[in-house]
């Protein structure tokens, strides 16, 4: 009887492949969900069609609208502040887009939005391994390298709701170049699976070993083929890791001497290759840390069901607002 | 009549080379003031000893100890939780110092610490260029590099204390050694004092250019006589500057990327050098800004009096308190 009562909120995570969408209640259980591509919509608006269409269906199987409270976004550059995506290297939509006010006038209902780190901080301190925590940094390692930061119990969102854009700090002066921003040298570049296939067509280029990688043909050497390359004892891939590591332990160092947090927080598809990315990672972050820092900040990795943690962390922004 | 009741505080910023006291009142003006090496003291002791000397004297002729309301100190890698000095790679104690524990045995009084940085971002907040700004970073540019950090209109002073350690992040892997750390490329041996003399030692001899500098002896070639060479048109002195206000100004970029401020303020002994330092730097940050940081994030020079900003970023502590 309470249940037909009980309020539910949206979430949706927009990724630059795709975009995953659930209903959420507040326990955090994800009663539907599904995903699109982002990617072949040439148009925000086409995009927030097929949307529409989609949730539509889940929204009347869920007790329809009069239950929702409201939806929460994460998107890249998306802002808290204004409701708009601006300028995100990874989304096929250019400039400025208003995506609050396109899906209010879509949906009929509340819509708040932040970038996808952010929405992923605030999934992990209400239900994940940030649970009880005021100061950590949340870093998404996916096909781009987001992150969340929070401090004193709140979420940093900097005056203008842009903070937060660790993968686009440059690690490497005059390092590799981002096609996207147009820089040289961020940590996006190296700590993201787009990073790690170029690191291992870089190192295969570069040397005459042998390795199982040869044999994947260009198109399909992704950071999963590397992983399985590197499970069965294959140098260079190992060698990817490691690499990847050094720097991605690096720009953990830096952003812990800024903010000093209790733990950084993994989530993303990086982190399925575990020991062989986090070991070289803590190791780098330990070697750069100065000595008041070192030894004492954890690394985890987000333990929150991956098909539900991107929805839950969208969804639990229309909780907060 | 009234203010013989006012209460007053006393504001200690104790730096690498000396360390600058006064009292302070409520408006921030600084009553009575000195200074007294801090590098001569080869234990923790002796120094609170001569500064209880010299500070006996001045809190009696602001009427005695029952008009102070407490201390507030700044030091480098302060902590405010702990009320300790921890590793302070700049001065002259090592491990762990009980500072507030020792001051207020001695002072009889109630002793607040944190980092010089965070001290000066307090006050820039209360007195200063950040007066009614929720969200800045403070770069304090002297013997070695000290930030503050302030978002949502909070200092952040992290799980542990010791947030804001920006000057110890590392701008240029495997670039040059900061001997009181033992850590490659951190932005502090670049963008100090000391820092603009080693990369003037460097230029002079990585060159055969003709320079004012070569005048000088090495014992005399400091950021001042960089300074002094700049102004008179020395190539390998404006050199100096161009190539530390480029590395200076990407850390400025990771560090809007991270928490984006309203504003960057800097003070200290560098910004003597004006647009000879701050073009440069300006010029890079934007350079390794993102699109939706650039052009709008202020770079802002400390306006509270040189000799009294210390003091009233300590004092200011004590009010908080």
């Amino acid at each position: 009887m309470a249940t037909a009562l009980e309020q539910l909120v949206i979430g949706i995570d927009i990724g630059g492949t795709g975009t995953k969408f659930g209903i959420v209640d507040r326990d955090g259980n994800v009663l539907f969900s599904s995903e699109i591509s982002t990617k072949k919509h040439a148009t925000t608006e086409s995009f927030i069609d097929e949307l529409y269409t989609e949730l539509s269906d889940m929204i009347e199987r869920s007790g329809g609208s009069g239950r929702i409270k409201g939806i929460g976004v994460g998107a890249p550059n998306g802002n808290y502040y204004t409701g708009t995506i601006e300028y995100a290297p990874n989304l096929p939509w250019k400039g400025i887009i208003p995506l609050v006010e396109l899906m209010e006038s879509k949906f009929k209902l509340p819509v708040t939005l932040t970038n996808d780190a952010n929405a992923a901080a605030i999934g992990e301190m209400m239900y994940g391994a940030a649970k009880d925590m005021k100061d950590f940094i949340m870093i998404t390692l996916g096909t781009g390298v987001g992150s969340g930061i929070v401090a004193n119990g709140q979420l940093i969102y900097g005056h203008d709701g842009f903070a937060g854009e660790l993968g686009h700090t440059i690690v490497i002066p005059g390092g590799r170049h981002h096609p996207g921003t147009g820089k040289n040298g961020p940590l996006e570049i190296y700590a993201s699976a787009t990073g790690v296939r170029l690191t291992a067509i870089e190192l295969l280029e570069n040397s005459t070993e042998e390795s199982l990688l040869r044999a994947v043909p260009l198109e399909k050497l992704d950071s999963k083929a590397v992983y399985d390359a590197a499970v069965q004892g294959d140098k260079i891939a190992l060698e990817v890791f490691e690499y990847t590591g050094k720097i991605l332990g690096l720009a953990l160092a830096n952003a812990i001497m800024f903010s000093s947090p209790e733990a950084i927080i993994l989530f993303g598809g990086l982190t399925k290759a575990g020991d062989l990315i986090l070991k070289p990672t803590k190791e780098s972050m330990e070697a750069n840390l100065i000595q008041v820092f070192q030894n004492k900040i954890k690394i985890l990795v987000s333990h929150l069901k991956e098909s539900d943690a991107a929805i839950l962390g969208a969804s639990a922004l229309a909780w907060e607002k």
